[in-house]
């Protein structure tokens, strides 16, 4: 019988897993260390040369834009082990060379020169390129992990509906319009939960109520969520709505893919996906989406880098303004964190025990918890 | 024989007494776990359905006055654990009620409604009210205990004289005209072992020493003091003097209790009590009183919560002014909190090795390390 | 075979090493409770009853003038701990005098008097006298070593050309015209690493290059370089030019010593010392020398304390600028210090492994780890 079930009703995990920095520790390896997680969109590096970097834990990626690829490393120089690129996003040129004593390597991550040793005359230059980190790309998001051998492609785990309404919005043809990280004091899995149920909406979120369809919401995690690691996702908007905002309107004029080209919008229109345990969603709407990334930092601090993607031909102030846009998640996120927060400050007590979660209002919670503790290899 | 028993003298505890991290998580659990806690007065929260959150180690308490009663409780929601009340005094009025999902408590802790539960639907709602924590009320003030038995009550543990003695001042007809929080980097044990001696009152404490009766202080701690967990106090100050002041003057014109209506002060007059090893203390003089609580926040931080005491009909601008009221203990207390710090530094190093206390000067320190290690479970 | 030895090259030391909270504290045992550690100058104390402390991890050191002595000792009331002078530098006059209970100690550290506890009353206070640390002064630079048994004297370890050099300089008529404490979230090896090495000196510093001489400086680790706890090193200035500065130009008109006197400066003059493992340098030209001290903060913390020394009668705003004394070192120091915190960045990844170093180019590391490897006991 694993942590979370008991005689007659299931819950969340004993305070320890909250907390402890031994556990924390190895779930950077068995958790964040083997799944896909969402990293950025080939928008944010449209040259060759061009990079961004992104952390994960004790881990940062190095992300370059190689000719039509993409490649991941991990950005740690062979030689002494220096942070390769230091800034969020970049150029590195044809070539990334360590600031510390000018090794070189190639946008392929070869080891290409160690200043004054020739290749073979102390080691073979081939032994020591940057450690590669594995990519699957869908419909233009990019995933990444840093296990041994990958997980299967990511478009082989999302389902064909889910993959079809993506294509409809011409996911290649986005931009970022916007990005926001975001900090809590609070165990990542304090996140990944609060994103698998809508049982706290009413209490939590009375503006993302207004436009969402949250008795949809809630049949999502009892119906259609497998619980798998990345899986297609709607985050539904009430009928008569046109987009999740804050009056349910659209907050860009320039309508994604089809929709921009005259197709009507179906009825209940959604596409996105999600990552789980370590928690990432995207939410697209006919004229914006919006992507979550959800890191752990430290047993009790974590943060959610979050993406807003707009048409790549929209133009900020004509057909769209940036506080408009982001106004709906930017109020849910904030209320979202808080929320965390004081529930870390409150399982901090020794006298924290879960409670009973409910069957039909929190079942998504019982099926992320089972794959985590499956990946941490306990009883699920 | 003790860590503190050495052939000729005793000395206080050890260098990693001071420091260790999993002795503090011990101490929470044997000392602070058990004994009464100085939390507030009854003044706080006149009226039904107000509260205050008290703070002790890892453990966030919840006082709520439910009519007549004061109720504690661990501030923690049964459900997912949320910390239910985040202000450090607020009002609940009717129902605490957890801003995740809505579930309801009684002010007495009883869980009255689980969100789309209902009572025995998948448990019972009787297993799941808040966990409650011991309140004993003595003259008004409140002490809490989160022992799983409760210590005998306070008012059975503090002599008749002492009691006497405060009653007098009519001690429940007080209010708090101000209230600080200090912070120290330095082990609550400092904080004690500091309280319980004056032999440094005349190098650390000239203000302080203006009013006092700094022998007749010395004398408490060699004679009275009997190291119990709560016991009577006196502050004495000097016989020709009014108050502990800067100038020995009283400091709030609208003399307390009895005094107030017309009974002379008797020489020598004061009230008040301690509590050891987690350590408060409470001074009162014909025209107010200072209660102190320290309280640990880690291995080598701690915090003390001060509270000024008037009559609750003396008015603020007419009858004292709080700068004048609070001085006396605030220089004195940053004295004593600043020599606290630089004694955490210096026993920092690996070279410390604790020294001989004085037999005369020092006794208390003996007194209340001896109580300390009994309930650690080790020779004392 | 050694950690740093691999069949074909060899490395700095494994990921662990920099970040592991146990290995620190052996470090501060084995290594910086060891060696001599470079202090201070004696102009930074003229006068009998001047002081200045020093940190040293855990440590806190106070040297104290007295007369022609310098005293080093604990700086921790033997009592009860106490931090007995908490400024960077002053006076104690003619006794130190403990600011809690105002026991008195005499200049040299012994125990004069135990407030109200006569000698012999209780303890002898022969017993408790403040604890001493060795100290070893060579040519007026005074350094300190907390081994039980004192290494041998600073002036046997340092050859006979290196002190006949810096003896032209008069050391002891120098003053300390400014000093800086930096600080970098590094581990103090990083900085060692740094310091031996010359292979980073091209790409990270382009103005220490135009007045180093950069091929005798990495000749110096390949040739002079013995690996010792001090030694005699000079920071080689090209030819052609007269200082290591921004233009290689001088920065004090006042040249020290013989120079000032009239005799000619000899073609490529230098004099100074470095210690090991725990690094410090020393880097002295005719007008000015500096001398830089790195030490231990936490596994991920260190910092370099630097003076910058002109001769005792020299002029600010006549003889030299401060602005221009500092500014080669102080652009220098900041480039190291970058580098090292973006390489304990770098070494934080899992995926860090030390790679081959450059066997004529980065000699220095390898002598530098093997004396580490050596006093920690471990294959070296
Ligand atoms: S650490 Fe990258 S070249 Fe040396
Ligand atoms: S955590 Fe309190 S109702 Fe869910
Ligand atoms: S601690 Fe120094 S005299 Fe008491």
């Amino acid at each position: 019988m694993s942590v979370i079930d008991h005689e007659n009703y299931f819950t969340s995990l004993p305070r320890e897993y909250y907390l402890d920095e031994g556990r924390y520790t190895d779930e950077l390896a068995k958790v964040w260390g083997q799944q896909w997680i969402y990293a950025g969109h080939v928008s944010q590096i449209p040259k060759s040369g061009d990079y961004f970097t992104f952390e994960v834990g004790t881990e940062n990626i190095l992300l370059v834009r190689d000719g039509d690829d993409v490649t991941a490393v991990h950005n740690v120089c062979r030689h002494r082990g220096l942070q390769l690129c230091n800034q969020p996003t970049g150029r590195v040129g044809r070539r990334i060379v360590c600031p510390y004593h000018s090794w070189t390597y190639g946008l392929d991550g070869k080891l290409l020169k160690a200043t004054r040793q020739a290749d073979g005359e102390f080691f073979d230059y081939k032994d020591f390129g940057l450690f590669p980190i594995h990519v699957s790309i869908w419909q233009g998001f990019i995933f990444i992990s840093m296990a041994e051998v990958a997980p299967a492609p990511v478009a082989s785990m999302i389902d064909e509906k889910a993959t079809a309404d993506m294509a409809i919005l011409d996911p290649t043809r986005l931009k970022v319009a916007h990005e926001i990280t975001y900090y809590a004091d609070a165990n990542w899995k304090l996140l990944l939960e609060n994103g698998v149920e809508c049982y706290h909406c009413p209490s939590v979120h009375p503006e993302f109520c207004v436009s969402l369809d949250s008795q949809e919401m809630s049949d999502y995690y009892e119906d259609d969520y497998v619980g798998d690691l990345v899986q297609g996702l709607v985050i539904p908007v009430k009928r008569e709505l046109e987009s999740l905002s804050m009056d349910g309107k659209y907050v860009s004029k320039k309508l994604l893919g089809e929709f921009g080209r005259g197709t009507p919008v179906p009825d209940g229109f959604g596409a996105g996906f999600m990552t789980q345990p370590g928690y990432a969603w995207g939410g697209f709407h006919p004229d914006y989406g919006m992507i979550a990334s959800t890191l752990p930092i430290s047993p009790t601090r974590s943060k959610m880098v979050c993406w807003w993607f707009v048409h790549e031909d929209a133009e900020e102030g004509v057909d769209y303004n940036v506080d408009e846009l982001i106004k709906i998640w930017d109020v849910t996120n904030h209320q979202d964190l808080h929320i965390q927060e004081r529930q870390q400050v409150g399982l901090t007590s020794q006298r924290y025990v879960p409670g009973p979660n409910s069957p039909s209002q929190e079942p998504g919670i019982r099926a992320a918890l089972r794959k985590y503790l499956d990946m941490m290899g306990e009883p699920s």
